[in-house]
């Protein structure tokens, strides 16, 4: 039976001020990633949302980004990857506090925004982030965008990887995902986006932006809760899912 | 044998700053508090101190703060217990995955400056402290002033505690510390210092500021790295409690 | 003719994170309180609000605040009163230069939260802040509680000052605001509250918790602009204080 | 007559850390670069370091950086050029007040670090920081790498400017500094650095790295106070301009 994950950002409010619908996406989701305090969050969300997700049952894993809350994470920075590295350690030591805490597991890390993207292109970096996960728990499984250098650093280490895939993005002949300040790189079409992910995961085939169909072996679909809109798209992706056979699980169940 | 801990603050450097002569004062001590990136230190000050301390093989214990990078920590904050817990078990964490990642154990808890002189004074804020370190390691020691709330709550939770003391502070008739803003709080005698430690130690008894002896059951003593007459006041100590037949141990060899 | 000022905090979003309808306040209020990046805000922040409030054309003060973002500013800190004077200097300068940068003028100052909570019942603090607010700017207003150590000390100094009021809170019999701790600390009907500013404002009166009846003098009454409710209640004050003949102005009109 | 400024980075101390001999360096420099708070520096720091160069009589200028503490603002971020306007926009407030209620004035603006290496060669970042530093105050001096594009954009908007050279970086043919990547980057020889700045001084001239011969016009020379060499460094730089009969003023007695 065919199985995805569907993987959302949890936890990235911050003292008074909320982001994020968490409570309506969690039921819709079968893992989340959790800010750890350097781009969002703080130790009072942290431990909410670890609870909220405990009690849910989704699988849980670290968020961490670069150390940039005025940026939410989402300016590169050219951090060395021994600092990098080091920044992984700690963001994920204090999540996994709240975790055992709550007596449960960490079972993933997906880097966050600006730090996923450069990891993504920079295998320096990438393995910087691999290293830093395997030292300190050689069971976790590195989220990275399908087909980059995140996930080639963690596989030659000898990590457990999990495979990304964007919806309502496109995809270049490579496998890279289509840059954003292409035309054409968002698809705008929901029932197109849900169809693309159908046929990634039952044919592992998707057709890239110059018509030639490329190979892609999804473990992970990412969706968002930040608002209604996008619970609307999960809840949709959700149910088409099903409706196709696929088992929606968190990534422990099958990677 | 009469055993006692010499424990130092280390790793408070943040960034370009450096504060704190860590590689001097490491051969002196038996335990240390590593800072956990809120009152001071960074990620990579932390992976480097972690470092260290495991290669010199001194006990490693978490000294986590207030969010308060500016006041580094010593200044009062009206933080709630329920907060006050959740900033525990975040930088108990981070520090615990350095740890763990070196392949190292944290071994003791230590509250830095206001949030230890805090947590001394008011129960509720000891007793979340004592909780989220109970929550998170049920076998780590609760380092905190002798005859405080912090000892108090620790105890009364189960978990067990080590009572620090100052060599160079005068002490109330009810054991508590007499507070700085009093004349003769501070002990400038040095080698009247020491030998109030070796008596605390010996006879665990202390004389009190109104000449009366009070009853002190001493497990470790706070000595400082930050210059270089610090420096040779651990020296002194050392030299001083070895001559009297005193074992120097890191925490986790007796209480 | 008998003139009031409406205030509202403004500009207290930071980054990703929104806080506040600042857009649909604006045309209700007469001045507003910027904050200044310690409790709240960023430079973008800063100059996208301080434009919007240009085009109002209502009066700008500072909003400056502890540096705790984590708690909005609203936790207690033992900060020095020459360092409350430093914090106090800085965020009016940053707010002054996208003031100047705009061709506008900083009208007042009103400190945030636990800030302007210490510095109301702490002499030496409201008085570290009212002589930064001096020393940068002699012709500026403080503007703080009726009746408190922050009028009390700008007063001393020969700021001119601005005393605020609150519609929904009740009043001890020496003018001080009754402890939100205590019972009847808060005036839920809003037509009572209205009611009693009217009363404040043209009759210089109002009705302690006691019964008794006590002299006041307010300058500007405290509005929020966070969720609909409170939209609709400055509206609802707005309207009935233009019906009593009484002119919304801002505090430069007539202070 | 011949005249150069000296200039140094100040008030680069944060809380308890300390960094920089600023007393020491002072009076030997004729003008400073206060840093802002958001690389380095709080406003007590701000507070003292104004002071202590009011008292001195060396020229004020501001020393903005990115809100990069842990990384002392030397690494780039991906900061777009509004944002980047807006935190010079507000460092240079913060600065200007700390100046003002001294009765001083600011006289120059520097950016540090990673900001100042981008904007030298990113026009559309420098020219976002010049147009910040013009409707803040159109008196002010831009300082910024000699030849670089911080220089044309501040000279593209009408804002004087102040070439900055270094006494012990090579130069290329184009004027540019030779990145300190390539080999003969640095000059090491003291006697040989300073005889650079005289000629660059005196005859507007200098060797690049492959023999040329380059024009430049050299307004001040950076130098560094942070350790004891760096200082006799500083002097013996001075003695000898004043041996060859250069004036050593501020910028604002000559750009």
């Amino acid at each position: 039976m065919a199985m995805i994950d569907l993987n959302c950002d949890l936890g990235e409010s911050f003292g008074a001020y909320t982001i994020g619908m968490d409570d309506r996406v969690i039921p819709l989701i079968s893992s989340c990633n959790i800010a750890c305090g350097f781009h969002a969050s703080d130790p009072e969300v942290m431990l909410k949302t670890v609870n909220m997700a405990v009690e849910a049952g989704i699988g849980i894993g670290a968020h961490p980004g670069y150390p940039d809350l005025m940026g939410f994470g989402r300016r590169n920075m050219s951090v060395s990857p021994s600092a990098a590295g080091a920044y992984i350690t700690y963001q994920l030591g204090a999540l996994y506090a709240f975790a055992k805490s709550a007596g449960a597991k960490i079972r993933h890390v997906k880097p966050h925004g600006a730090l996923y993207n450069m990891a993504g292109k920079d295998y320096a970096l990438a393995l910087a982030i691999a290293r830093a996960v395997k030292a300190f728990d050689p069971d976790l499984i590195l989220m990275g965008l399908s087909g980059s250098e995140s996930i080639r650093a963690a596989q030659d280490i000898g990590l457990r990887t999990a495979n990304e895939v964007f919806a309502d993005r496109a995809y270049m002949p490579d496998g890279s995902l289509m840059p954003r300040s292409m035309e054409g790189s968002v698809i705008h079409d929901e029932k197109e986006a849900i169809r693309r992910v159908i046929r990634m995961v039952k044919e592992h085939r998707i057709t890239a932006c110059d018509g030639s169909e490329i190979e892609i072996h999804p473990d992970s679909v990412c969706v968002h809760g930040d608002n209604v809109k996008a619970l609307d798209f999960v809840l949709e992706i959700r149910s088409t899912l099903e409706a196709e056979g696929i088992k929606i699980a968190p990534l422990s169940e099958f990677v």
